[in-house]
């Protein structure tokens, strides 16, 4: 830290995302992306929005947030588009929290929550899990806080039905709750459907994970035209122009294309069931996850050094340090062959060799 | 506002971007954009990245870091890589200034600076320019607070000798001075020379003009490695994938065909200059550009009657309704028949035709 960093934000401990490492090539499996390319028609828009770089792209997002509302059946005033729904959710935590409104979320979760909130130097409690890793709804009814919440959960992959979403954001009317649905797409019910019933409801989301964009930076966020005007505020105070043209035409074509990318959704969920199976005949226990990763402990390895050994044999897995889940880890559901390579490398650690 | 708004930024009044009108074809003078298109390696680069976007970014922009401190001659901890530059900027505010380190920039200059300073709680100060709108260094010179200028300054496109850069940063040893260089590259002096020399000095700049991406969005910091640190920490604590995969590789092509984009410059500049000639010709008082932009006024029509009359025709330029300026126009400069058609619809509206 340079004696210039403002003392408001010296304890500032900054998210550590999923390691790239170069060293050679590995079967990543530790940040959750999509093992399917995008699709064809993706690739094209991309392509053809690259020959017109010179001009700023359209702060609206015109044509995105067209058919993105017509696919969800919203409004275009329901809709903000974001670099990545980290954007949207900081942008969150900024417009509706300060000193004077906290903000709660579980004690494991998304890391990034309390990033944002000693970013902006807002108070916020982390709730613990229930003993089985599930969020307790009974802990968010009328809790007269601000509230985030992954549904499913990270790095759990445990969903809340739609019912106790619903009975959270209902009990907490003078706040704004954040529902956070990242991984919504492999199996969770989507509580969009809320927005038209709860002007205190933002849910959020991104095309990272079922829709094969991570590496194009696009989130969004639908609430009623309140909140997203409020958001759209801070969006034209930090950067207006915050998606590029390339990503807005590929996010486009990938709306149209919803069928190829919810078929691949299916391929996952169904490899997800074939990992978690072949991981509990190998005696793991496996948290039930409806995301596009399992967070699995061995009663036979230590979750740190199976994350080593595997990556020392070109596996990565994602590994937490936070004392209440350092035995486990989380893995990243991708093709069926990588799983194969996985759970063979598994078996070979358990077995010693 | 919703009255979920946090009280702390009710105040704010976000940054107005250029208009986009869809309503028909216009030549469009009025956002500074570059008239050539990318290169054809960058475009190509863009392409191939189109297809591995299924893969997140790397948070640390490797190649691209790499390619581009060779070109500057620096150290890859010397330089930071955000979306867009007005990214960079708001790290800056975040991490510098705060309630007790105010900031102070022109009166007339970036429209963004102001956003930033409210939208961060940081005290500001406007500093006049001279009556001809130039920047007067002796202002700045031991003011003993954060500094921010645009060099050249929009958007009056007149720049400040590296000698009086230098004199306002070593004078102000306990202070982060901001030189915002996203007009350098078209006849101003860069203070990136400076930066070996002090620890204070953070020059900030973009590919959206001279490198022909404003819609790719690519910005960036180069300071000594304590200052460009803070900023990881703030980026790592917002959206640590903040550049994505297309545009970090058109970024690093664009540096690679570096002779290609300094070319443009140079007819840029050689543009600037003939529409100057034609415009001072026509009785216009046109400030000393040394930008890809050039802001006049005319004894003979009203400002924002120019700015109208003009967009009836299909030009847009950019007007600036702030009291000082308000009978000015801001006309980016693009291809030599660009600037033929606006000069002969300005004989016309001037001719009352």
């Amino acid at each position: 830290m340079s004696r210039f960093f403002t003392e408001r934000l010296s304890k500032l401990e900054a998210y550590t995302p999923g390691e790239q490492p170069k060293d050679m090539k590995y079967i990543k499996l530790n940040t959750n992306e999509s093992p399917f390319a995008p699709s064809e028609s993706v690739i094209a828009a991309a392509e053809r929005e690259a020959h017109r770089l010179m001009l700023y792209s359209d702060p609206e997002c015109t044509p995105l947030v067209s058919a993105f509302s017509e696919l969800y059946g919203i409004d275009k005033s329901e809709l903000i588009m974001t670099n990545g729904s980290d954007e949207v959710l900081n942008f969150a935590f900024m417009a509706f929290s300060d000193t004077s409104r906290p903000i709660v979320f579980p004690d494991i979760t998304y890391g990034f929550y309390p990033v944002f909130a000693r970013l902006n130097g807002i108070p916020y409690e982390e709730i613990p899990l229930s003993e089985d890793f599930s969020v307790n709804p009974e802990d968010y009814i009328g809790i007269g806080k601000n509230i985030v919440i992954a549904n499913p959960n990270a790095p759990t992959g445990i969903a809340l039905s739609l019912a106790d979403i619903e009975r959270i954001v209902a009990s907490n009317p003078d706040n704004v709750v954040i529902i956070d649905e990242a991984y919504v797409d492999f199996g969770a019910e989507s509580a969009v459907a809320l927005v038209p019933k709860y002007p205190n409801l933002l849910v959020t989301g991104t095309f990272s994970k079922s829709r094969s964009l991570a590496g194009a930076r696009l989130g969004f966020g639908i609430a009623q035209r309140e909140l997203i005007a409020d958001l759209n505020t801070i969006k034209y105070s930090t950067n207006p122009y915050n998606v590029n043209r390339m990503t807005m035409a590929a996010g486009e074509a990938a709306i149209r294309d919803n069928a190829y990318y919810m078929n691949n959704c299916k391929t996952v969920m169904e490899n997800r069931e074939y990992t978690r199976d072949r991981l509990c005949a190998l005696g793991f226990r496996v948290l039930p996850s409806v995301a596009n990763f399992l967070f699995a402990e061995s009663p036979d390895v230590d979750g740190e050094k199976l994350y080593l050994e595997l990556r020392r044999r070109g596996i990565l897995i994602r590994h937490f340090s936070k004392e209440r889940i350092k035995n486990f880890n989380r893995i990243t559901v991708g093709t069926r062959a990588e799983m194969d390579a996985l759970l063979a490398q598994i078996e070979n650690i358990l077995k010693g060799n």
